[in-house]
């Protein structure tokens, strides 16, 4: 769409540092996409194991071969716990991974909140499940600051995923306490929130910090994990808060064709190992 | 022990390969081993956040840093599920992880068959659990051939963990059916045996295939999860096998200070993803 000619070198190699002296690399067959927005650095690069790889700021965000561990777990978790949800609102998530689950269940709309659109338009030219959803009546795109969003909507929501990158460049404000008091502004009485919360293994010291404020806004505040290969350590934490819905009181059933996800999952995933309790408190 | 001085190169990268395309990358501060033995290329490196990291034919096999998961989650599982383990065979595990985590428990005795010497002389140099597991009086090391071991001996264990390395080199026999039918001559009644087998990601194919020679063999075939921060994808697969034991018959409780296991991660680790549950047929 663009009509930028793909760069041919086969020999790049992209290397994300998950400590200053480990990490993962990827060859890549070819670099699709490099420049920077207003707000961040955005690379797409073709591998031949996980097909493109999006980039923002030198952090992988989703990759073709294994999007379905990390989008299927920020949004199938709180569509099990939710008696009927209808209004959805996605924070982050331009690439469009959260909004292709979020669209399997007959919701009545979904606001998905991005602040650059240059990764919208970079996802649409290089991810395929974006553009359908876009076109999907029950969409409304909005090019906006998620946390200036959440503070002067007047909408309300059944269910909120919070698909923000990591606390560099643009999403810094969404792992703060602020974000998450303004959202309960817009937060229905049964409603519920999912957020990606880090990696327990290497950031356990943000996960903690983050529990202490979340439980002074939130009755139920559960923490869950998931592996996600191409991120740090290979396994996820996402938080789930409410303050009426237990997870565990499942409401629903999952839709047919996911590749992850499923009830006993659902409860698995809720399940911490010691050194990721121990680490909240 | 052996004197030898390490080796002061800060500037060393080593790279494992996942895919042809892809993987993981420790800077090492010191490359405190490099040798090859008479089975394998043995190395230990330095890294800054892992610790030392034992490599085996350019195979991370354990870090000190995140050794905690692989290794309780292929012993606590079994022994969770055991009415009274007295008994008990390591296959493999020369790093001394595995058997430092079967010595919590009161049992009367441990064989550590390992196939390599210098494995066991390197790890009781580098890493520190080894040596007092090797003094316990409980503990029998036995150099040998798993394969050949299991096909000789006449003793009968309760509980076997299979800690083998991938099918390359020394442990491609372990990954074989005649090694676990041989298994069944010293395994008693109600014996378990839990194996490492491969990334649920990467490995699908090898997996199925030994889930279909399994399942003629033993009456009770589960696998199970786990994150392992530092082996291909992030999480690893792990087998059950037993003719009489349901793995989630809890019958006893785990020693305490375990970092990663508890009786919930029990429960959750035995619940599969779709793609999992989907790919062992």
């Amino acid at each position: 769409m663009s009509g930028k000619k793909p760069r041919e070198d086969v020999s790049i190699e992209f290397k994300e540092y998950h400590t200053p002296s480990s990490g993962i690399f990827f060859k890549a067959s070819k670099q699709l996409y490099k420049q920077d927005s207003p707000y961040q650095k955005i690379e797409v690069i073709e591998n031949e194991h996980f097909g493109r790889v999006l980039i923002l700021d030198g952090l992988v965000q989703t990759t073709e071969k294994d999007e379905f561990f990390y989008h299927e777990m920020l949004v199938h978790p709180v569509f099990l716990s939710h008696p009927e949800p209808r209004s959805v609102l996605i924070i982050g998530g331009g690439d469009g991974g959260v909004l292709k689950e979020v669209l399997r269940y007959p919701v009545e709309n979904v606001c998905l909140v991005e602040i650059d659109p240059q990764v919208i338009k970079v996802s649409q030219e290089y991810f395929p499940w974006l553009s359908p959803c876009l076109k999907d009546e029950r969409t409304e795109l909005i090019i906006a600051d998620g946390t200036e969003f959440i503070g002067q909507t007047n909408k309300t929501f059944d269910i909120v995923c919070v698909d923000s990158s990591e606390p560099v460049g643009p999403s810094v404000s969404l792992h703060e306490e602020d974000f998450y008091q303004n959202m309960k502004r817009c937060f229905r009485e049964d409603g519920i929130i999912a957020a990606q919360a880090g990696s327990p293994f290497y950031h356990l010291d943000s996960i903690r910090k983050k529990n202490g404020f979340l439980k002074s806004l939130f009755k139920i505040v559960n923490f869950y994990s998931s592996p996600v290969p191409t991120y740090p350590g290979g396994n996820w934490a996402f938080v789930f808060l409410s303050d009426k819905v237990h997870p565990l009181d499942i409401k629903g059933n999952p839709p047919e064709g996911l590749k992850y996800f499923n009830p006993d999952i659902h409860r698995a995933a809720f399940s911490l190992p010691n050194f990721f309790k121990d680490g909240l408190d």
